[in-house]
């Protein structure tokens, strides 16, 4: 058995190893952090996933052949400028900045990546962009002040900072995983509009990590529906230093698996504050989907009821409308019968098996749509297929968030 | 050469055979219109197409079985009640309105249908519904007063009624074609969250009349975005009573493509007058996508920029975000190389190979976002793929509408 993993306070720094400094470089706000250096002593195994929209911003690009070398030492991040859409240019951008980093830190330049997120269509403003990155590696620092400037430099519309870390025990070594991310709109399965880093002293070779980086996404980062939309820009990254001088995890087994509950612990809770911090959002809602024909329909369904709109409106509006959960159930592609099809707001029942919620119930499901948290639970009772997804409603403040973004 | 076809003034009795009557019976909403009834003189060729939504309402799962028999001579429209997930007690209230209505015009209740639209998982108030009825029944008549009546009767949150007529010559004949439709929420290809009842005195086979409305439905109702959910109710009758006296259409041909013309040129006009109409919608906005490497990758980004919360946002903000329109072409799944790309903002370019629009190009897409109607084009410049879909801005009454809808 695996020492079981367990969250503790932290951030991207919890682990051994890694330092990080954050400035304001005015890219599209004054007054605010928008630059972020993550720094290693070290070059440490990395993993990293990006983005699938065939749109994909300069620095994914360029960060993807940085990915191959397999370590990475050093990140430079900013909000404001997503750096996409700007063609050769914006990607001699990424580049130069990449460069003048590991100049600056006297590290190969191979072993740095580079990440933004902010408005399409934009080149970066160069000069505000390496004056922020040199201000920050002169503040790289591993205190908890520290992450949290970093995890606030990141945000766009975010309304909060998002960190998480987790510790566990590895061959009798102390092995600790932090993180920092940024979330918002466009957040969809299949890596969303985001920026996530973690870090980790665990030491574990780069393929290991590879392999533990995938699972534990699948239960986290890709169980997240904002709007449906999928960003230019989204990225994970995850470095190793190895710090923690755990025997190295080259095979699955034991340890590997404690890793993976430890990684897990921070990525979900990432995922989840993202969720919860949708643009605009006033409720996180969990949509679990099952009783499914398989799996496979379950996320189907349980997918279509996180991205429909009508189903997203009604939870702002606390109205417990669940024949829009199970027409988007419906319009799926999963199997349904409606007549043995249930509905669970929380606890209380909405719809069974052709029964309809009478008043008296009505009453108590209105009740258990006032809570900030909801569980929407539709069993399907065909099969047992199930599958989890998190996500948030739809209020007038997304509207006002992104009738008005750019400008 | 057909004789093209040319759009009328007119609605659902605009053709000869048919008359309708409406009256309100408090199903949902008091002192409007909500039930309508459509009366033919004699069995019409007929052709119908249902929601491919697996949670199918009663008067889907009933007209299905009549539309067998290949011909109509009737149809209950209500609004304020969807008869969905009402199980068998639904299906019974269903074929129980159909048998009723039968009975009050003395027909043969094989070639009666029903159609609901409004809340789920409300059983439908009998009583109400087949007074109502009575009442339509005493008032059935040609007149546009009456089409009018009908076409009030069967909106829900629509703002508009929705009617539209064409008419064209067929082998020396005078053919009409004409319609009504409510649209609102829910619209999506694939039949929306629609119901649509076009009739016509063309002499055509159901054979043949199947055909012309499947074709017609490709390039109108399957064209139409506004949210992308699909509702439970969705339906289009087509009924043809022959009276026109043209040469019955029985194959291919210049006649056949005379009346798909006119058939045409309802169907394109209700789907329009929908994504107009859409929930809470301040445009009207068309997204063509050209140069894609096929039709069918068009179709798909189309789809995804109709579709994105991000992009609808930004229209009803009236602001030229370009990119979120890319990043939606991006994940659609179509191929899309971002430097051969060029985003239109009606003859405005935002966007065009890499190069972004200036200051003063800025302002000339900031004025082309102030009509209310917007037309998007996305030139992918990989091959002679097209495509277009009709959909409208997701805007602050979108949200309003659909948070407090069934309460």
């Amino acid at each position: 058995m695996a020492t079981r993993a367990k969250a503790i306070e932290g951030g991207v720094v919890s682990a051994k190893g890694f330092r990080v400094g954050a400035t304001g470089a005015a890219i599209k706000y004054e007054g605010r952090n928008d630059v972020a250096l993550i720094v290693a002593s070290h070059p440490c195994s990395a993993a990293a996933l990006f983005t699938t929209n065939k749109v994909a911003a300069a620095p994914v690009l360029y960060d993807r052949k940085i990915a191959r070398n397999g370590y990475v030492q050093a990140i430079l991040a900013n909000s404001g400028c997503a750096n996409a859409c700007t063609g050769e240019a914006g990607l001699k951008d990424a580049e130069l900045s990449a460069l003048a980093t590991a100049g600056e830190l006297g590290i190969n330049p191979k072993h740095v990546m580079v990440a933004s997120t902010g408005v399409i269509g934009r080149r970066l403003p160069m000069q505000s962009l390496l004056d922020g990155m040199k201000k920050a590696a002169q503040a790289l620092d591993s205190t908890p002040e520290a992450a949290l400037g970093a995890a606030k430099a990141i945000m766009t519309t975010d309304t909060k900072p998002k960190q998480a870390a987790a510790r566990v025990k590895i061959g009798g070594k102390t092995v600790t995983v932090g993180g920092m991310a940024k979330g918002s709109g466009m957040i969809e399965p299949n890596m969303a509009t985001m920026l996530a880093f973690v870090t980790t002293d665990a030491d574990i070779s780069p393929a290991m990590l590879k392999r533990a980086v995938k699972l534990a996404v699948a239960k986290s980062f890709n169980r997240i529906v904002v709007d449906g939309d999928e960003s230019t820009n989204d990225s994970l990254f995850v470095l190793a230093s190895g710090d923690a001088q755990n025997p190295k995890i080259t095979l699955a087994g034991e340890d590997f698996d404690a890793f993976l509950e430890a990684l897990s612990l921070v990525t979900i809770s990432l995922a989840k504050q993202m969720a919860a911090d949708g643009e605009g959002a006033t409720k996180f809602v969990t949509v679990r989907v099952k009783g499914a024909a398989s799996d496979k329909d379950a996320a189907r369904a349980a997918r279509a009821v996180a991205r429909s709109p009508l189903a997203k409106t009604s939870w702002f509006g606390k109205d417990p409308n669940w024949g829009r959960v199970l027409a988007a159930v419906g319009y799926s592609g999963a199997a349904v019968e409606d007549m043995k099809a249930e509905v669970f707001y929380g606890k209380e029942w909405a719809f069974r098996r052709g029964e309809v919620a009478d008043a008296a119930q009505l009453a108590r499901l209105e009740k258990a749509m006032e809570a900030p948290t909801l569980d929407i639970t539709v069993d399907l009772h065909l099969g047992k297929g199930e599958d989890v997804i998190y996500t948030c409603d739809f209020s007038l403040d997304y509207v006002h968030i992104n009738a008005d973004y750019t400008t």
